[in-house]
């Protein structure tokens, strides 16, 4: 069922998820194309990035954005080309990244989408020249504030921040230890990525295997999962360490509270007792311009240098968006997750 | 049984309590007075302050200091006068600040002793003019960051550290809203500290009536006790919120961990989307001189200004030492407590 010219597929929100999402949470729907007025632009979109903060739109807790309505599109973020534009500064054929969400086609009048560069792979705008690279580099640079010879942890180590943020943290100087699900992926973290250890958190000790690979303690905990890991790591906290908080996969799809017993005092003393600052961030509301400006910089020549190695996990069709959507979720996908619609 | 130049009476260390103190905590022994040789002076300690920390220093849990040790005297910092010197720049009568810990008489090497300027108050050295104070005045200044405007929540808001938080909060043009135990130091924060509210947390309805009190939001949470305050102020905090943390003092005496349900998820995700920024601290280890002039001229100028008020609560006899604490510990006690010891 590919992309064409004479309807459009998307997907919508049927109900809000109690736990992990299900065949229920989500519609496939097909209608017409939109038509593109006055001053609007028709988007193609070519590629899909598939992200874990989708998961918290789908929810109406409180959080730090707007969740999808029932019945309205799933957010997400494309690299389309413009199909037709009565747009100033944009023209039938150009690239660019907008926010059209889990569709074949979409309008807009240009608010907030950016022209891309020809570039030889649009989609890396999606990851490691777009919103995840920039939360690993401003996370971990202006939040952690590495030192050389410091030890640095991170989890989802061959997702798509993860694996920059230990790619990054190695440029600088740092230990990087990974964690990551399963042999394979701990493999590429360490071979491909340069990473110092990889520990699999499957694994029945890991908090003794991450101890170990953690000989003078852990100075920057890059948080991007909580549960197990965050755990694990805070008895190997040493004095000062900082801890930029960018995600919580591991209770994402938690309905409630996990079962006790309650470990927040425990997470209270050890940031008293180790003079921890942790600081949560949501990229684009934390850092400005002139933070993406650094990044953007810092990591186009790490890649022409050759320095920054990148891998994307390709799902084949808009059809096959919401079984990668679980993939990315349950930690089955390797790489950053994308979708190639058209 | 008075402080006498014959005997040097002190508290020692006898088991490690597990949850809280009790009579077979700590054992008060007589001995002889220590003797000054040479390069040392003898110290008779004149005021003993008794602070929340001294819980953590009787347990070997991990922690950012290490622990008194069993049939060890108990550590604490003292308004003390020099019995007799052989250190320079030391004279008999001279009144001094020193980590004798609770006893009658110490001898020292002058290390870490600091003179104290002739003052009207001596005792004042341990609270609004000494380490309180300063904890007070760098956490919420260095670390919270205030801004005219903003609302600042701060509990045990008649002890030392907090009743100064937020007259500082006051004077830098916050809305300052404390925590206390009851009506009675409610009506002191409000009325004689100037207070904007304050909150029981006895009261059933806590949480409703803080968030009443906090209609804007909270901006700063001043976090000096963890517990039902903690949970009660996350859903009010504000994007972009601080909070310094320098104690938990509501969970000091829990053995283990509470029963859950685990409420760590739910703090960590509050972090994340409110992009909080926690930051651990402990006085003497996070700040340095420049801090600790900052604060002297600030307080020393607010005090002479008639913007600060100070309350002490004041046990007589090193004897009712333990009672005194353990009256700290259980919020009892109304203001700073210190031991007259002689």
């Amino acid at each position: 069922m590919p992309q064409t010219r004479d309807r459009n597929r998307r997907w919508t929100l049927a109900e809000r998820p109690k736990g992990r999402p299900d065949d229920g949470t989500l519609d496939f729907e097909t209608g017409p194309v939109p038509q593109a007025g006055k001053g609007e632009m028709l988007l193609r979109t070519r590629w899909l990035s598939l992200d874990p903060y989708m998961r918290g739109r789908m929810s109406d807790a409180k959080s730090y954005a707007t969740p999808v309505e029932i019945g309205g599109v799933m957010t997400g973020q494309v690299v389309a080309e413009v199909a037709s534009s009565d747009v100033e500064g944009f023209e039938t054929g150009d690239l660019v990244l907008a926010g059209s969400g889990w569709q074949d086609w979409a309008v807009s009048d240009g608010q907030g989408v950016q022209k891309l560069p020809p570039v030889e792979r649009p989609s890396w705008a999606l990851g490691i020249l777009g919103m995840p690279g920039f939360t690993a580099h401003a996370g971990l640079l202006k939040i952690g504030e590495p030192k050389a010879g410091e030890t640095v942890v991170v989890a989802a180590a061959s997702g798509p921040v993860g694996a920059t943020v230990g790619q990054i943290a190695k440029i600088r100087g740092c230990r990087a230890v990974g964690v990551a699900g399963g042999p394979e992926k701990c493999r590429h973290v360490v071979e491909t990525l340069g990473f110092d250890a990889c520990i699999d958190h499957r694994a029945d000790d890991f908090e003794d295997q991450l101890k170990q690979a953690c000989p003078d303690g852990i100075d920057i905990y890059f948080e991007n999962v909580g549960g197990r890991v965050l755990f694990g790591v805070l008895p190997l906290l040493n004095p000062f360490a900082r801890m930029p908080v960018c995600g919580t996969a591991a209770w994402y799809n938690n309905a409630g509270l996990p079962d006790g017993p309650d470990r927040s005092p425990l997470l209270m003393r050890t940031i008293l007792s180790m003079k921890v600052r942790m600081q949560g961030f949501i990229i684009f509301d934390t850092f400005g311009m002139d933070d993406y400006r650094d990044f953007a910089k810092d990591m186009q020549g790490w890649i022409a240098d050759g320095k920054v190695q990148y891998r994307e996990h390709v799902v084949d069709g808009l059809e096959n968006a919401f079984d990668g959507f679980l993939g990315m979720l349950d930690g089955s996908n390797f790489g950053k997750t994308v979708v190639r619609v058209g």
